[in-house]
């Protein structure tokens, strides 16, 4: 299957060179691992200079620093912006060690300097208290992935290279993580990407060989077969072998140089315009021992090309003197000596394998966020529905959303990007399809819509390649938004812990940049899939996001159009945020015009006192967050009007969950006396979006929590209508009247037929929207009832 | 690539009854989405006929109806016990059509008979509130997969092949999921799936050529590139394609046969001992037009083989005569007076075509539950560890566990299996692979450990495969356990929700019996994952499990390892429940003897009298849930009887989170009463394994409730050592004692010298820990010091 071109034979000097380099990155990572003290090896090496706990992970790091060492020579000839996705788990060492031989690990810092005491710091400090992870995490100059959890380093390699037409992302998949779902899907990158607007990605598939504890299916299954794999996802499978160095340098020079003629070629092809589908793009297959260089055996068991290499090839070395022994001998075989001057830094002719400047990897600006370009964003007041009345007409919040997210991408034609799982539509986004089209590459037929070889309209049936693509664009300082059923984005729940935790990380480096946030727009959400049955379901992403740390999780449930407008405006502009916004897509009522939706906004919360009795002192607060619980909140409050005439109502709406937080553990926590002011001390019965409990969790510490009762959604649902999703979970309109009466303490005496005439009323609907299949005119046609009686 | 063998040719009469079978499955799909009334067309159709708002999934059932007839000729044909899997989303309407032919649907569901009134309610009931889902849910005799959430299917097919030798499972996958990670990564079932002493799994790829908008991948890609996908898996593709029903139902049987006969070649030689891997799966991809049969276009646009047939392909029926009479034209064109008699009934063609008894894909007792052997449990007690004083002596839980589970296993040899991502070992579950190898069919190596063709331990680094492989082996009945790093449990959030909502929605179907728990054992957990650094420490998927209704979610916490043994005998004789066991691998302080532990399992939560100052009215409670936790609480108990005599704590210990809910929120609740004279009137400090804020939302309705104070995990983490993760969560032993001195009142006047020791305390052994890399001694050596002084 591989087919062999002619190409340019490494020299031996070169190869020579190169082989220094890649020997000095296996020794510094086998430090990393194992050292102290005693960097340079220049004192026989002693318990003293040994780590007391031996952590980090051998085995993956000659063939990633291989990988390195060749993509290096390919940049330094070609001159090629490279950015270097690392997907093998616990790598970084191997990472560590590259950018410090590239002095991008000193310029940032600078505690770990190109010399003796930098070279123990930088071993020292690994896998140590207060050091750096095994992982290639923000510490590391270079890295946008950091690889802990498996199987989204080629996702991040493609999103990261769309828009970037100059740049190629190389990104080695560790045959482990081949294994996972979101990495066998990312396979499909090349009927997506646009080799004349987007980057290359050039996978470089590292069959290591091993798991932990068990070989890699795609290492053991017949090579025809993997070749077979590769080439069904459109890629040109190319392959490097073996267990020699001066080989496998050959090979891989020789592979490489054909995969970048090859690219070029598709390139220049595609810029002019040439479509060339009989040329696939390459994906280098790279077949090396587990844990090559490493110890051969150890007491008398193989270690090296095999699964117990996968960590620490060679343990109790503290205690065991000839494993001391062999460890000394292991580190030097790489010579060292030859490798470092006595000083520590390395020798001249390591220095230059580096490329210059920005084209290190290391370096490359675009993996610390620093070719951000600003969104320009229209202003949100020509979009704004107009709201007269409050609750007098009705929008689709989406639709009208649709029409601000076109223009916004008309202004930014190439930093930003729309993704979904196949939704957009169906979410009502449709307006951003007049400007763009949906991106596809394969065959196209009569009868298709909207689709483009070049559309900003990413959709495809995964939610964590959309997740994945997103992140990837994301973090290398582009803008965009991901919209998806509620119900499936806990598909992406693993995804966001490891974005979320990313960013609190990369914040303590003052030489990354913060990138712009991870906007999740949650639309066919659990109130509106009546139709679609209880799998579809499920509010808990608010909660699942709200668990990350509060720097980063925001949640937002605008009520109508313009709030979720303004929500929008506010999230497109924040950097370093996950932001949740919640929003229907159905036509429903709209409250607030846009300078009152700006101010909410703003607030986060409030109280709404066109919709209350304007009273001070309210009989009953009735809250609500989300757009369904807010109109069945507004329809209980009409009901009390007109049948508890007296009773002192105050609604407060909240768009910003986290304003519910006490201000010592969320910065958009409000003080306990506003709190108070709005909830206090009356009764309060709180209709809200998603489950119960989680309001109980934001306010536990809260003034008068004992009076705080909330209904929400309790996980009863079937395919059924609108109305009875509400009513099975008791936040429908007939029952929050009857809780609220049964909440107020002076109507105690005179609940019963008002409890009567609210359950008459609910049967009544009831009995038609389960006999119809529809919800009752009344509620679907419901508006407020204006102003109350002075 | 797809060879054709001879095969017999379908003849005239046979084809002509099998396509009036798929005519009459069509005809009731139809029906469900449009019909109230008039089932049988017998009056012309008029508005008042239909639904007022359609809801429903037509593109994918053409297609489903034709694979469900092919499959009934062939086991008519073979006698052949089939399972069927339906992955395309939104298609029970066909599977509910087909068992309602079958005469199954109205023996599980007797108001839907075979008869006029019968079919008026299997139409009306369809989407309908009261009624049942557009997925193939509990409802449905035969199925084992609802398929709401897409992905999923080929992992169920393969786990309920798994040990059921004469087997088939026939899985159609829709070329919309198929391009989900799950799906994508299933396709490796082949490498480990035995012919043996599994069945097989028959994919049957479904090219309907859209998604909701867009058109699928894998029906767009050139087929070779698609053959060369499916062959990489290990599949040998077989197609069938058309659009004219007679040259696609020629093609489907030849190719049906063509397929059985390489199953049977496989399976003989298999049950031969003989291994045949030239021989390969047949995999069929089936591509048919999407909304095949339906409106050809409407209102001049093409609906047929669009993605416009996903849903309604014809709406406003009610309200459009000119849609009215296409819909009566479209379902007349499948000539209903001819299959089903006056009274309603399928006429006897019809009948004929399903396969006798149990044969009836829809009435397969697997699919039911009904098939279970109870699992046989060793006594736990010839396991459980000596403890003769509490935290005197040592043992890692896990370990001891896989003893337990080894034995376990010999005596249940063909229904438990268990599912691990590569983690069986570095669980410390070793023992269990003292009496098996890992399940594996590809290529073995010279140093390869444990490995084996029939091996009962399933390691692959997908979380997702290990979960959907386990759901499909306890949905057909059998038992297992998904032992799993903590942080990653949250890939398969999404996985199960969806399994819970399965396990709700069938308890309410008598004729399913209830099946085996779903249990995990979370063994390399947050505090313990100190060396792998951030990324692998989030102990969230407890909460997520918790917001699953309480009918099913369970979380258990044993502190040591006899307390591990009782948790999972409870949960292996479970049924019908989720269960999360979180416990450590690491040497532990072991608290219970046998009957203890025994007994603290079953109350779930108590007062540990032994370590606390025996009175009745404490100072303090010191709480705790989860192994390290509770070290760190007696540890903190020790040092405040060391440093204050005289000072009055009570120490309580949780195994059973869901023992904190309120009864009325959870059927393990405990009255207040005795949550009350345990926790309360006192100050209490909680220290929790998981987030904090989860004990609140668990208990904020309880008494006293404003004098807990919880500890856990706040998101601050990295790679460092196991006492600086809870130094860094404020739960370690030190901050324990202090924060417990400054919640007790009577200590307010002398608390600054204890409070100033115990700081200098944790800065000397934070001091050590951040230095070393290593804990102190005094902290992996503690112990209990013994009874309080009298």
């Amino acid at each position: 299957m591989t087919e062999i071109l002619a190409a340019p034979q490494l020299n031996e000097p070169a190869l020579s060179d190169l082989d220094a380099w890649w020997r000095a990155a296996n020794y510094l990572s086998a430090g990393q691992i194992y050292l102290l003290d005693n960097p340079l090896l220049t004192e026989p090496l002693a318990p003293e200079h040994i780590k007391p706990r031996l952590i980090g992970h051998w085995g993956s790091v000659p063939g990633i620093t291989l990988t390195y060492a060749h993509l290096n020579r390919m940049i330094r000839s070609r001159a090629q912006r490279t950015l270097f996705v690392l997907g093998p788990g616990h790598g970084a060492a191997g990472l560590n060690a590259a950018a410090w031989l590239e002095g991008t690990y000193s310029e940032h810092h600078p505690q770990v300097g190109q010399d003796v005491a930098g070279m123990r710091e930088l071993f020292r400090q690994f896998s140590f208290p207060g050091g750096v992870p095994s992982h290639a995490s923000p510490h590391l100059p270079g890295s946008i992935h950091e690889g802990g959890e498996l199987g989204y380093s080629l996702a991040h390699a493609t999103g990261a290279a769309l828009d970037n037409p100059d740049l190629l992302v190389a990104c080695v998949i560790g045959d482990g993580e081949a294994e996972t779902g979101p990495l066998a899907t990312s396979w499909h990158a090349p009927s997506f990407l646009d080799p004349a607007t987007d980057g290359i990605v050039l996978p470089i598939l590292h069959l290591n060989g091993y798991k932990i504890a068990n070989p890699t299916l795609l290492s053991r299954i017949p090579r025809s077969d993997l070749d077979s794999l590769l080439s069904g996802h459109g890629w040109w499978p190319l392959h490097v072998e073996g267990s020699d160095p001066t080989a496998v340098h050959e090979q891989f020079a020789t592979v490489l140089d054909i995969a970048m003629d090859r690219i070029a070629e598709i390139r220049t092809a595609a810029r002019r315009g040439v479509s060339t589908p009989a040329l696939r793009l390459p994906a280098i297959v790279l077949a090396t021992p587990k844990g090559w260089t490493g110890p051969r055996s150890v007491d008398g068991v193989r270690v090296e090309g095999t699964f117990r290499a996968h960590q620490v090839p060679l343990g109790g070395v503290r205690e065991d003197p000839g494993h001391l022994a062999l460890l000394e001998q292991w580190l030097l075989s790489y010579h060292p000596g030859e490798l470092f001057g006595p000083d520590g830094a390395p020798v001249a002719r390591l220095r230059e394998q580096a490329p210059v400047g920005d084209l290190r990897m290391s370096a490359a600006p675009i993996a610390h966020g620093r070719e951000q370009i600003d969104l320009r964003l229209p202003a949100v007041s020509d979009y704004a529905l107009p709201v007269d009345v409050p609750a007098s007409s009705t929008g689709e919040a989406t639709q009208v959303l649709g029409t601000y997210l076109r223009d916004t991408l008309v202004a930014n034609p190439a930093n930003m990007l729309f993704f979904s799982p196949d939704e957009h539509r169906s979410n009502r986004l449709d307006a951003v399809l007049e400007v763009t089209g949906r991106r596809w590459r394969e065959a196209t037929v009569d009868g298709d819509d909207r689709l483009s070889p070049t559309g900003r309209v990413f959709e495809v049936l995964s939610e964590h390649l959309c997740q994945g693509w997103l992140e990837g664009y994301l973090l290398t300082g582009r803008h965009g938004l991901f919209s998806s059923y509620e119900a499936f984005t806990h598909i992406v729940d693993s995804m966001v812990v490891q974005h979320a935790k990313w960013l609190v990380a990369a914040a303590e480096f003052p030489w990354r940049e913060t990138i712009p946030s991870l906007n999740y727009l949650i639309t066919s959400h659990v109130w509106r899939q009546d139709h679609n049955g209880a799998s579809h379901q499920d509010p808990g992403f608010i909660d699942h996001v709200l668990s990350k740390r509060p720097e980063v999780a925001r949640v937002y449930l605008p009520p109508d159009a313009n709030c979720l407008l303004h929500v929008m405006d506010h999230c497109l502009r924040g950097r370093g945020r996950v932001n949740v916004v919640v929003a229907g897509k159905q036509p429903a009522l709209q409250y607030l015009d846009d300078d009152r939706a700006r101010d909410h906004v703003a607030r986060g919360l409030g109280v709404w006192s066109w919709a209350g009795t304007g009273d001070t002192a309210p009989d009953i607060v009735l809250a609500c967050a989300g757009d369904v619980p807010t109109q069945e909140t507004l329809a209980a409050a009409a009901l009390l009007r007109e049948l508890v005439p007296g009773l002192h109502v105050r609604v407060v709406n909240v768009v910003d969950l986290t304003r519910l937080f006490s201000p010592d553990r969320h910065p958009h926590g409000i003080p306990d006396s506003d709190y108070a002011a709005m909830f206090g001390p009356s009764p309060v019965l709180f209709a809200f979006h998603g489950y119960p409990w989680l309001i109980h969790q934001l306010t536990y510490r809260r003034p008068y929590h004992h009076m705080l009762h909330v209904r929400g959604f309790r996980d009863n649902g079937t395919t059924t209508t609108p109305f009875d999703m509400c009513a099975l979970n008791g936040i429908d309109r007939y029952q929050l009247a009857m809780a609220a009466v049964e909440l107020v303490p002076r109507l105690t005496g005179r609940a019963a037929p008002l409890l009567a005439t609210l359950a008459e009323r609910l049967d009544t609907a009831l009995a038609y929207t389960r006999r119809t299949g529809e919800d009752l005119p009344e509620i679907t046609g419901w508006t407020w009832p204006g102003p109350a009686e002075p």
